[in-house]
C-alpha cells in the first residue's frame, strides 16, 4: 500500500464527510503536527483571494503552524465580511479542539466561489473530526480535499542523508483553475527534519517555484489555493554540509514535482501530460516564460490531444511570449528525441516515429533557443472536449 | 447587397483559386489602390513572425503601399531563408504586373506554418489574377483570404464630414490563433480621404488598438498577421477642425470594431460573443488588461457557453490579472443590466432574468473596479467542444 503523510512520526491526519458537499463525499480534513518546529507556505497570487488565504498568511507570519483544517466543496471566496468571520470561526473552533492558539491553525478552502459556508455545520464537523485528533488516516485526508479530482494525489519519499533517514510526504488536490503563481491547488507536505523556520520557508519556496508554479491546466488562477509544509523536528540537517543541504532540497523538490505532475495528469479532461523543457534561453526567467507559454497554448494543447506533430504551433507559442529574447535563426524544436526544426529551418523528420511518440501518455517537447544557458521545465496537459463538458456547468 | 471595398472609387480587388489550397477554394487575392496617398499598417508582435511580415513592414517604412497580395492556405512562416526568398519573389512578380516598385506591394500570407510555398504556382497565379488588375470584385477578395472562417468579414460605412461623403470599407479574416498585439488575423481597409501618411498611421494604430487588439479567440498570437489601410486621396479632412478629425477617427474606429467583432463571432467553434466592459480602473492600461483577462479565461468562456451565471469565475479572472490595482471591497459585476456582485459582496439576483440574458448571442459583462476612470472594452467568444474538434488535427 502507498505510504501516506501519517507514516511520518508525529503527523496526524483524517478526513470525513461533515455536510458541505451535497454528494455525501468527504469534505473536511485535518493535518496535525503537534511538535512542528517549522512551517512554510506559498499562496495564490490572485488578488481576489479567499478569506482563508488572508487568514492563513497572517497566521504563518505570526508563528509556526501546528495544524491545518481543509474543507472542500466551498472555497469561501468572494463572500465578503461574513466569509472572513466564518473563516475565523473555523480557526477558533479547531484551535480550541486541538489546544492550540488560533494562529497555529491554517485554514484551506476549495470549491465553489461566492456562496456562504453553513458555518454551524462546519463547526460541528470540525468538533466531531477532531475528537480523534491522533488519527493516522492520511489517505482519508487526501480524499477529503478532492473536488473534481479523479484520483488522490499522494507522495512519499525517503533518503539517507548523513546517518538519518530523511522523509518527505505530501498530499495535493487540483483539477481545474490550475495555473502559475501558486498553481491553483492545495498541497500539504510534511517532513521529519529539524530546521529553522525562515530557512524552511526559503527551501520550500524554491521547490514550489520549480514544481507547483511550473504547471498549468487552463491558465486560470484560483482565488483560494495554497501549499503548506510542516517539519516535525525529528532530525537535523547539517547546514554547514553543502552535500546534505543539496540532498535534502532535491528530495523536497522531487516530492513537489511528483505531486505537481499528478495534478496535471488529473487536469480536467486531460489525456496526456505535456512536459516542455526549454534550454539555451537568455535567462532562466525567459526559459520559464517560454515553457509556460507552450504548455498554455490552446493550439499546442489541442494538437497534442490530436497526436499531431504540428510544430508550427510551438513556433507560434514561443514567438508570442512577451518580453523575451529570441533569435529565430537559432531556434530548434524536438518532440522527444526527434528534431523537427533546427536553427530556424524545418527538418525532414520521420513522421511515423513522431506519431508513435505522440501516442504516449507523456509528451516531451524540447525547445532550444541557442542563446545562453537559461533553462526551465513546465508541465501541462492536453485540451479536450471533456474539459468543456466539465466546465460548462459547474454548479 | 452588402457594399464592398471596391465600392470606394480608386480601389480594385479580386480573388481566385490558383492552386495553394488542395480544396480548390479561392486562395489568392489582391487589393490595388493605384493612386494611394497614404498607407498604414499594424503587425503581429509574435517574434517568430513570417517572412511576409518582415518584408511588408520594411516596404511600409520605405514608401506608400499601392497594393497588397494575400495568399491563404500557407503562412510562409518558419520557412527559413527559402521562405524569405519566396516572399520577395511574390512581391517582385506583383510589382511587375502592376507597374509598381517592389516596395509598393505588401504581402500577406495565412495558413499552415512551416511548409514551403510552391512558388511557381503562386507566381503563375499572381500573373493570371493581375491580368485584370482593374477588377472591382471586393467580395472575391474577402472570400479568398479566408482559412477556417465560416463567413466573409466585410464592412462599409460612410458619413458626411464637412461637405464630403467620407467612406471607410474593409475586409478581414480570422477564426483561430486570435489574440492581442495585433489580433491574429488579416484585415485590409480602404478610405477615400487625402491625408499625410504619418498621421494616417497614427489614426489607424489608435483604431486598431481599440478594436483588433482588444479581441481574442484563444490567446494564441499568430506569426503572420497584419492589418493594412490605404487612403485613396479623394477628399481632404480639415486637420484644424477638431470636430472633423473626431468624426473621421470615430468612423475609422467603428469600422475596425465592426470587423473585429465579426472575427470573434466567427471564432473557431464559437456560439456566443462576449463583450467585457471594464470601468473604474486605476488606469486605462489596467482596464485593458482586466478586460482581456476575462474574455481569455477558459473557465469564463466555458461558463458562458453553458449559459451559467458563474460570477465567481469573473472574480477569479479579475484577480489573476498580473500587475493591476484592485480593491476587493470596491469590485462590482453585472451580466447585462443585472448586478450579481456589488462592492465586494454577493448580491441576491433574479436567476431567471440572468438565465434569459445568458441565452442571447451576445453576452455583455460589466466590471467596475470603483477606483478611478480607466475603462476599456474587449471582445471574445465562448469555448466549445467544436474548438477542440477543429484544432485536434489541422493538417
Amino acid at each position: 500500500m502507498m505510504r501516506q503523510i501519517t507514516d511520518i512520526e508525529g503527523v496526524f491526519a483524517d478526513g470525513a464527510h461533515v455536510g458541505i458537499k451535497p454528494s455525501g463525499k468527504k469534505d473536511l480534513a485535518f493535518i496535525y503536527v503537534p511538535n512542528a518546529v517549522a512551517s512554510a507556505g506559498v499562496f495564490t497570487q490572485n488578488k481576489c483571494c479567499g478569506a482563508n488565504i488572508t487568514q492563513t498568511k497572517k497566521a504563518l507570519k505570526t508563528t509556526t503552524l501546528k495544524a491545518v483544517i481543509v474543507n472542500s466543496g466551498n472555497s469561501n471566496a468572494a463572500t465578503g465580511k461574513k466569509g472572513m468571520e466564518n473563516c475565523r470561526r473555523m480557526a477558533q473552533k479547531a484551535a480550541h479542539c486541538l489546544g492550540l492558539s488560533m494562529n497555529e491553525v491554517g485554514i484551506a478552502s476549495t470549491g465553489i466561489i461566492g456562496v456562504q459556508l453553513d458555518i454551524d455545520t462546519v463547526e460541528a464537523g470540525i468538533e466531531r473530526l477532531l475528537t480523534n485528533k491522533h488519527m493516522r488516516a492520511g489517505s482519508h485526508a487526501a480524499e477529503a480535499i478532492m473536488t473534481t479530482d479523479l484520483f488522490q494525489k499522494v507522495v512519499y519519499k525517503e533518503k539517507k542523508i548523513g546517518k538519518k533517514i530523511i522523509k518527505v510526504a505530501g498530499i495535493a488536490k487540483g483539477s481545474g483553475m490550475i495555473e502559475p503563481n501558486m498553481a491553483t491547488m492545495l498541497g500539504f507536505l510534511v517532513t521529519n527534519i529539524d530546521i529553522e523556520p525562515s530557512l524552511f520557508q526559503k527551501w520550500f519556496k524554491d521547490a514550489v517555484d520549480q514544481s507547483f508554479n511550473m504547471i498549468s491546466v487552463d491558465t486560470d488562477t484560483s482565488t483560494s489555493d495554497m501549499v503548506l509544509a510542516f517539519a516535525t523536528g525529528e532530525h537535523k540537517i547539517s547546514l554547514v554540509d553543502k552535500e546534505q543541504c543539496d540532498a535534502y532540497t532535491s528530495l523536497l523538490l522531487d516530492c513537489c514535482i511528483d505531486l505537481a505532475k499528478q495534478i496535471v495528469k488529473d487536469g480536467e479532461g486531460a489525456t496526456k501530460l505535456i512536459e516542455c523543457q526549454v534550454s539555451g534561453a537568455a535567462t532562466h526567467r525567459d526559459a520559464r516564460f517560454i515553457a509556460k507559454s507552450v504548455i498554455n497554448s490552446p493550439l499546442v494543447k489541442t494538437a497534442i490531444y490530436g497526436e499531431d506533430a504540428n510544430w508550427g504551433r510551438l513556433l507560434m507559442a514561443v514567438g508570442k511570449t512577451p518580453g523575451i529574447k529570441i533569435n529565430k535563426d537559432k531556434l530548434s524544436f524536438s518532440f522527444g528525441t526527434e528534431m523537427v526544426f533546427s536553427h530556424g529551418e524545418p527538418v525532414v523528420f520521420d513522421r511515423k516515429k513522431i506519431t508513435s511518440l505522440l501516442k504516449k501518455d507523456t509528451i516531451v517537447i524540447h525547445i532550444d533557443l541557442g542563446l545562453s544557458s537559461g533553462n526551465a521545465t513546465a508541465w501541462g496537459c492536453d485540451l479536450t472536449q471533456r474539459y468543456i463538458e466539465i466546465n460548462v456547468d459547474y454548479n
